[in-house]
């Protein structure tokens, strides 16, 4: 009989203790992206590597040139498996958007028999890390040993373009590198139905700025005479797409390929309509590339989105005011074997053609990682597919992911590792945004899944 | 022999007791857009009301829906003139860019034998308003009387476009009418240049909020098929103007005339190059319609700009959202015969047609006037040009004003009266940005400029 059966029945018995670690660690404000959190940030790593020394990790945190590492390692006889998470967050504004504050979590009743975990990381990332966690403490509790040889890094700067990710791994290859990497930051299909993440975009973010005269001016003396840096921004941006909501950057879809129509075909069987998709959000009309599917169009194809803009008055009342300065924040999520220095590059050129000869343009770049396609048929993911369809008790389906995951990337190319993306995270826990949550049931059937495939992978994946 | 001698040797007398009063004005915080400041919108209208009580003014003030009116009376043998000019000062941000504190005023020596006045409102336009009061402090002090009839009525909105001023005009229009109005909010060609101002740009201002999705989303999950709210807008924004400058709205040229050959060649021979214009700002290219001098610009056309826009996260670093909102503050300039509610609603129809059919957008007015003409060669502005010329030692000039001053307009259409826009403010006096100052000799000499035009005004115009 399996060994996993009692494992289970103890994350089943210790639920409500597990919510109360979690609880601690979703209160610590790690905000990686502002300089003002950092503090908070050191504080959630040094509770994770504190709570893995108390079940037998042999835990640290290491230093890095932004926020810190977290470093464990666990012996064991199976297969040695690295397992990543991220405990950084990101930023809460608007907060009063909050129906409560994202630092105090709570379990809240939203319907009769589901509950929901509130808070600003409760699904991204600190939850869903915290489902492996406790199943290696469960399986600890239970057996006195792990099914697996364990090793876990957990970052701290995910939210904010992984800055320091590279350089760390390349400096502990030998120490990191294990036979494959179990990451835990997507999602499961709907809220019955598991996933598997085999593709995943990649990801550039760029700032530009644009400066005109060297000080504000009045729009009455100087409009219609002097450059407005606001207007020069919006063209570049209107620029960026044509009537088909095709990129024009030149080049931008170099290393694009057409999604075979077979997976096209599968995914359409998903059953998603632009309906099912965007009206949970207030949207009905699709407004990407014309001629795609909604499913296509998050998955298999790239994007330039406009994640932020800000220039001359925007405070109460109005200033007649031609501002010095605009700025904007662009993002390209990128697929396939797009290039993102090339996109980068393309990017800043396709901006420079479009300043006045007047006027001044300076670009601050913000990460860049390119897309990963997974195999659909590796033994990894079948043995997965099979631990997590007999949890949830519905078969587990292969997916594409929108967003970026660079870690797992930064894997592939430095420690030759592949990934296995297990997640059970929703469309609907509104990450990123306020009033971010996780559903109970991916807390707790998420630890239990990770117990039955730690065992499934210590077997081989027999059953 | 002139009564007015003796005021102008008193005026050279006080300046130092006048800079100290200018001083304590500007110290008040009166920031009309922000309703935080209303407090002291309220201190500086009392400060006022006081201060010509203190020289024989039947003085005091009164309420509006918004900021508080100053309305003095002084009797008069003279022509009945009303005084107009504005307490309320613009916004101070970026704060960072200022030298000095913008409200601890003080007197700075910026080269050997030229002084300037340094504070928000220096120029703009309580160091302005407060010449005409010196003016009347001594022709007071000296022949205990005034040479005209004179009414002052000094506004705390025209910053934030005046919400207040026609109802209140309409109220009290009996007791505000005058033979015609002094308006005080201009400035001189050049530093030794005085200038008459027959000619002012109207101002439509508008702030339009585009929305999406219900929520912040994340551009991984949503980008590529979510429609994006800042994609959107610069859009709309770019498409306001075509390649040659021209403003794209339906109808906007609508009641806007070509300016007479002589009256071109007259600002022609003023010798202004885009350089000379643009230069001191650290621009060279002029940014308007093609084809036209950089005086006409300025003007003689009519705008469409952008003074400030905000949307999606603009904080440190990076956050891969897609907003559900942004919003822009667009203002138009009008000259002519353009009808200020004709623009807005030809504005809004253009928004509208860009708005696709699941996101929606809304509109809030900030303020609208027409543009205004002045007769070149009312004997109004013939006994004022001639008073200026003999202060200055200089032919005072002729010229139009980009800027839009509403009340001129509301004197004509609500009161029936003309006015005399005399003023000493500079291009470089960087009102509406960091840094305002204003010049001693503006403040001194518009001292001097005003007991003369009050002399000459009561005696006819006869020198």
């Amino acid at each position: 009989m399996s060994d996993v059966a009692p494992v289970l029945d103890r994350l089943d018995a210790s639920l409500d203790e597990s919510l109360e670690r979690l609880f601690a660690l979703l209160a610590i404000r790690s905000i990686s992206t502002d300089p003002a959190f950092a503090p908070e940030c050191r504080r959630a790593a040094e509770w994770l590597a504190a709570d893995l020394r108390s079940i037998g990790f042999a835990a640290d945190v290491r230093e890095t040139a932004g926020h810190p590492m977290v470093v464990a390692h666990h012996e064991g006889e199976g297969p040695h498996v690295l397992f990543y998470g991220h405990y950084d967050v990101q930023p809460v504004d608007p907060l009063e958007l909050w129906e409560d504050d994202p630092f105090a979590p709570a379990l809240k009743e939203v319907e009769p028999g589901r509950k929901v975990i509130t808070g600003r990381g409760a699904s991204d990332d600190k939850g869903q890390l915290m489902t492996f966690v406790e199943a290696c403490r469960a399986y600890k509790a239970v057996h006195g040993r792990l099914p697996c040889r364990v090793s876990i890094l957990f970052e701290g700067e995910e939210e904010s373009g992984s800055p320091s990710l590279r350089p760390f791994l390349e400096k502990h290859a030998g120490e990191l590198k294990a036979d494959f990497a179990l990451v835990c930051d997507t999602g499961m299909w709907d809220r019955e139905t598991p996933a598997i993440c085999v593709g995943l975009r990649g990801l550039v973010g760029e700032e530009v700025t644009v400066r005109a005269a060297d000080r504000d001016l009045h729009s009455g003396f100087f409009g219609g005479l002097a450059a407005n840096p606001i207007r020069i921004l919006a063209r570049v941006l209107a620029d960026m797409h044509d009537g088909n909501g095709r990129v024009t950057i030149p080049g931008f879809y170099d290393g694009v390929e057409e999604t075979p129509p077979d997976i096209l075909k599968s995914w359409e069987a998903l059953g998603r309509t632009p309906e099912s998709l965007l009206g949970p959000i207030g949207l009905s009309v699709p407004a990407g590339e014309t001629g795609r599917s909604p499913l296509e169009l998050i998955w298999a194809r790239p994007t330039a989105e406009f994640n932020g803009i800000v220039g001359g008055y925007t405070g109460e009342g109005f200033k007649t005011v031609i501002p010095a300065q605009a700025s904007a924040k662009v993002s390209f999520r990128l697929v396939h074997r797009q290039d993102p220095e090339k996109i980068r590059a393309a990017f800043r050129d396709f901006v420079r053609a479009r300043i006045p000869a007047d006027c001044s343009v300076s670009f601050a770049p913000h990460g860049g990682s390119p897309a990963i396609q997974l195999s659909y048929d590796s033994p990894m993911v079948k043995t997965a597919e099979a631990a997590l369809t007999q949890e949830w008790g519905r078969p587990a389906v292969s997916i594409a992911m929108g967003g970026s995951i660079p870690i797992v990337g930064d894997f592939q190319r430095l420690l030759g590792m592949e990934s296995l993306l297990v997640g059970f995270g929703l469309p609907d826990d509104r990450i990123h945004s306020p009033n971010e949550k996780y559903e109970l049931s991916s807390f707790h059937k998420g630890q239990r899944s990770w117990a039955r495939i730690l065992a499934a992978l210590a077997r081989g994946g027999r059953q």
